[in-house]
């Protein structure tokens, strides 16, 4: 009787790990963020228990895993990414740890840097970016981000957030100091077949990036200028259209 | 013919990709990183070319995946951790483009999250870190690291290390003017079951730290100080021995 807090990883189904796969495939009961792909909730037994989070708060999610464990059951909580990078893994984990239900974490594949990836940019490049911040954009984080100290920040940036946030995110870094004309992209849905991204520069991103769906990752910096250098041969449009005009 | 360029995980051989090791299983040239765990190596088929990195410069490996990729071969490049954190896979990445070799990007669990997680250290926690900045300490990297920047930075401060580099890191962030007294953890070879952590204040980390084997990750923030609170119970001393003063 665990509770396995599991990274699904980003999106592609065939990139969650090997470990978490076979905590999937024999669990008693799995508990599923909505944004996982359905291919791997088919994956738990038949005659496991599942039950999608959607409309269930974290209070109340909480609860649900402490009384799963207590039942002697195994549980696989399938989380979207990475449980502990902007997950709330934390969250669940102490709720856990204070009822004395025993659990594990089992990390998974980030968005942050595979998502980038998937369009081509690598999150740092010798040379290029020595350095990596991941801030939330989410309003819902609670946390309100420092963008005087954003926009002074060396090397890439890496937000999470939904298309809604774009606009002011982007007015609000070129306010705080950051320079309009740093190269930027937004990837939208990466690693799923239907990923799409632009790339534009910061002060145009926004509007080069309507029209995409959420869940969308924001990079500011100048290794999305070696999207175009790394590309694979015959690797066109398989991941992605462009209106880049950075 | 394509040259795959996979995320091994940051140790445990559990936590590469399901795709990844899809790939591993399949190919006809592998080429692996020293820090790869044994087991990845041996999942390569019998017939399968196997090459060491060990004592290839990055040039001339470089080179070797594009002659690999030139002969028609399925060639996995397996990486430790995720090929674009501070992985150099962006200069493989453009190696092979510039040479016309087709290639994939198969991202992996980088150490960053995982590393941490395995001594119950969440990097981001709701009203508690809502960002997280890395960085190499790795004088290798040929970036001199911002230590007045990284000083006045919110939120968790990740640092990729050889444990030589911990006594000058520590020094410098506090000189620039970051809180002697801030919570700090060094995991060496996470998620190996050798693995270990210590934790103390940021002041004497590096003192604490003596003795333990690199590679380490080095993290620093207030979120260091939930790791006493989200501990699986019955899973003390699992990963750890702590000599926490923190």
């Amino acid at each position: 009787m665990t509770v396995y807090l599991v990274g699904a990883g980003p999106g592609d189904p065939g990139l969650i790990t090997a470990k978490g796969l076979d905590l999937v495939r024999s669990c008693d009961a799995l508990v599923y963020d909505v944004l996982v792909a359905p291919e791997l909730v088919e994956e738990a037994p038949e005659d496991a228990l599942r039950v999608g989070r959607a409309g269930i708060g974290q209070g109340e999610l909480n609860e649900l895993l402490v009384a799963l464990g207590r039942q002697g059951l195994d549980v696989v909580r399938l989380k979207g990414g990475d449980p502990f990078v902007f997950g709330r893994g934390g969250e669940e984990a102490l709720a856990l740890a204070e009822a004395g239900v025993p659990f594990e974490v089992v990390p998974g594949v980030s968005a942050f840097s595979a998502v980038p990836a998937s369009a081509g940019i690598p999150i740092t490049h010798r040379g290029v970016s020595a350095q990596v911040t991941l801030v939330s954009g989410h309003s819902a984080s609670g946390d309100e981000l420092d963008y005087a100290q954003l926009a002074d920040t060396p090397g890439t940036l890496v937000v999470f957030m939904g298309l809604a946030q774009l606009p002011a995110l982007a007015e609000r870094l070129i306010a705080a100091g950051k320079d309009g004309r740093t190269p930027a992209a937004v990837v939208s849905r990466g690693t799923h077949p239907d990923g799409r991204w632009v790339a534009a520069e910061l002060h145009e991103i926004a509007a080069v990036a309507a029209g995409l769906r959420s869940p969308a990752l924001l990079v500011v910096g100048d290794v999305v200028a070696l999207r175009t250098r790394v590309q694979s041969p015959g690797a066109a449009g398989e991941h992605a259209v462009s209106a880049a005009r950075a």
